[in-house]
């Protein structure tokens, strides 16, 4: 299952609440994000975040992107549901939609076949942690130190937003979305609801 | 226009000496290579052929190569191209179709998608130093200091070989092949020659 949102959504928290609930449940878990997950992803990701080079054409920041969720399935994510282990990912392809696709008006086209040839795998449960712009950024901030995507402006977090919520209401039988604008305890255990009904619906 | 080959083709020697005879006719010559070309691109290069993390699965490597050359075409090319100088590089999308396509036996499908897509541009000129791989490797190794890529095995380079001579079959109009296992002034002799036909099919 993956988590999804914008920047201070809260993502973090929930991740690690669900993490004790499934745990707790004798499951096993890797907890894991995007992007990142394996040592190689992870240096993509400082490649991607890092604002001391020149900026990445848009091609590149969608094809380093899908590079590294590339490795992260193939060295992480499959290993584990092979194994009967839960996924717990922070971010994945829907993040390239939104982000890459959505704010950055990328090849959507790409976006897809990228994600039909490359990726494969899709996540049974997606919860969409939904903020408005100002809340999110607000969060983000107090945490300080902003990385080379946290940087962009106000209208590039508005066309992330609304490109998550296109890509939730095109995929309901996936999505949950939660109103994360809430207290963190409230988010996390509506989280932890969906979670159940998910786990219920697989018995 | 590009200079394809293996390891040891003497590529480097050839491109030194068209870009002085490119000078010496009062044109103004960009020399570049690839995966690299830019200074984020060359980082890319980096994470490419260092053996200190995993191995990148094959989508990896091929989304990291495409992720470089679309910031190298941006950056690099494009800009001094639309400028009216000449750019020599160092590989190009040949060598992806030799060594992610013909040698790792990659998705050749989305490697040709990329190259519409994303890289936009074909050279007017390519330059196939061919040597036989023991040959390649033999003068690769007295240089010494062996990266991720070059401590493949033979069976690996003669698949890049048989892929380079595919491509240059395939578009005989813009590859000139060149016997590179003669003496490096005769391979550097024939390149001369073969950028001399080709600036006269322009004029």
């Amino acid at each position: 299952m993956t988590l999804e949102g914008g920047e201070g959504a809260g993502k973090s928290t929930v991740l690690a609440a669900l993490r004790t609930l499934l745990e707790e449940a004798g499951e096993r878990v890797v907890c894991t994000r995007e992007p990142g997950g394996t040592p190689l992803a992870e240096r993509i990701r400082a490649l991607l975040l890092d604002p001391s080079h020149e900026a990445p054409a848009p091609a590149t920041e969608l094809l380093l992107m899908f590079a590294a969720r590339a490795q992260h399935v193939q060295a992480t994510i499959a290993p584990a549901l092979a194994q009967g282990t839960w996924v717990l990912s922070d971010r994945f392809t829907d993040a390239s939609h939104a982000y890459q696709g959505a704010a950055r008006n990328g090849d959507r086209g790409l976006i897809g076949l990228l994600e039909e040839r490359v990726v494969g795998i899709s996540p049974g449960l997606t919860l969409l942690l939904d903020v408005p712009v100002e809340v999110g950024l607000a969060r983000a901030r107090e945490r300080g130190g902003v990385d080379r995507i946290e940087a962009e402006d106000t209208a590039f977090f508005e066309r992330v937003r609304a490109g998550y919520r296109e890509r939730a209401a095109a995929e309901p039988g996936r999505f949950r979305v939660i109103d994360a604008s809430r207290p963190a305890d409230e988010v996390a255990a509506a989280a932890a609801r969906h979670l159940d009904d998910y786990r219920r619906s697989l018995a």
